[in-house]
């Protein structure tokens, strides 16, 4: 499955797949979250008489998760760069739900943070809930995965030593645009790019990630029970713009896109936010 | 106004006002969140026939908070005998809604972890929203106070650079009796205590805080909007377990206790879980 949220006429959120650039309703789905699993999302009615064509006018496919979990430094061209220890241990902090956009929404850049940065990311859905999940069962928690823009204020990001500051901005962090089940795919042989204005500054096969995405579902859930709904930021590879020499920020009117081959591209333009 | 939530005779949780050892409920209020600010809860029915006395057999105030943020080193004590520089930003960390557990309810001891540490601390709720809040205007953003004990686990917490999975395990932070909104406490003139098994091993004034409980709302507003239900946790003072000579780690059967003069005491007992 490839699912989709979106609104519908009446302006009520709705959950929908999408098939060869269609997007069926799935009947009585208005999001996904802690009461809508695997399960429940693949056994539900299909409205065939309510399809549509899937323009990727979508909103971010979860709307409100209990837990969104980043993983800092999880792969080796990023520890390298950022002058790091090869971590022993997930790095992990979070974001609040409100830092969440649409695959195609806005990216505001706050007048406050004058060091904006991209992170292009793996993000994981979970779709059943466990605690102390096994990483060998770890597949089977998970609904599907979707692509992220990790938005990084560096300079809120280290005021302290620990990075709440510049990583859960309101509306900083594009999901979307669907969430793929992993039967769609087989992530390890894809591959991640993130442009941009058109050019190439991070890119990276999955097959790179420190924590792979199966013991990261089984060092989250041993503190916490995942719910569906719940996301993970799987981490960015080498390449962010606080790195570079010179170093390369985020402006307003950039255009930033991630792409995560067989699962899709989120494009957002980052525009000044006005206060 | 001290507000109290509880379940009432059909297990349903509801609000109620705590007034000389008496409840009253509120009428059609069953939680406090963001659709329960601070003019919704004061100015609600109250239902005089369904008063019940007070025996803080009570639920943490909060059900299910959007943001549960805490802040560390924010007492001089604990900054020196933690022997970090005196921070210019408050160190911000979050926590799940799932960490959180009533006044009086177990701390669970996850079998993985060998240094458990209590940190009591008064918590603040906001009662109104708002982004971008000045520090002049913040106390207009407050509900109310209420006491907590940020429970750690040390070995966790120092596993990475970033405390995520040393503060955010289930069930493990008791949050409460009451909140109690500010014109029934001037909270710089009150005192916090963290007692184990009756002995006295944290104890500070509340004037001594690094950041104002102004600076913090104003400093946590400007990246995200705060919503009523939202808890900010306002740090620990010194006296920490971890940090004595010998260390001392909380253990299966121990009573802690954190009690904030004015407020109220939450009391918990300590339960190795099974899992």
């Amino acid at each position: 499955m490839r699912l989709t949220r979106y609104y519908d006429d009446n302006g009520n959120t709705r959950i929908g797949e999408v098939t060869d650039g269609i997007v069926t309703p799935l009947e009585g789905i208005t999001t996904i979250d802690a009461t809508t699993g695997i399960d429940r999302l693949a056994s539900a009615a299909r409205d065939e008489a309510g399809r549509f064509p899937f323009e990727e006018r979508v909103l971010a496919p979860i709307a409100d998760p209990r837990r969104v979990v980043c993983v800092g430094l999880n792969y080796l061209t990023h520890v390298d760069e950022s002058k790091r220890e090869l971590p022993t241990y997930p790095v992990l902090f979070t974001k609040f739900a409100s830092a969440l956009i649409g695959a195609h929404d806005d990216i505001l850049l706050p007048p406050e943070a004058g060091q904006v940065d991209y992170e292009g990311e793996l993000s994981v859905v979970i779709g059943r809930a466990g605690r102390r999940i096994p990483a060998k069962d770890a597949t089977s928690h998970i609904l599907g995965y979707s692509v992220a823009n990790d938005v990084t204020m560096r300079d809120y990001q280290y005021k302290t030593h620990q990075w709440l500051q510049g990583k859960a901005w309101d509306n900083s962090t594009p999901l979307g645009p669907v969430v793929v089940t992993p039967d769609e795919v087989e992530i390890e042989s894809r591959t991640l790019t993130t442009t941009l204005n058109g050019e190439v500054v991070q890119s990276s096969s999955l097959d790179r990630l420190i924590f792979s995405i199966s013991e990261l579902i089984s060092t989250v859930s041993e503190f916490t029970n995942l719910e569906p709904g719940d996301v993970i930021l799987t981490g960015t590879p080498g390449g962010v713009g606080y790195r570079r020499d010179p170093q390369l920020f985020l402006k307003d009117g950039d255009k930033v896109s991630v792409e995560v081959t067989g699962i899709g591209k989120i494009e957002n333009r980052v525009v000044a936010e006005t206060v």
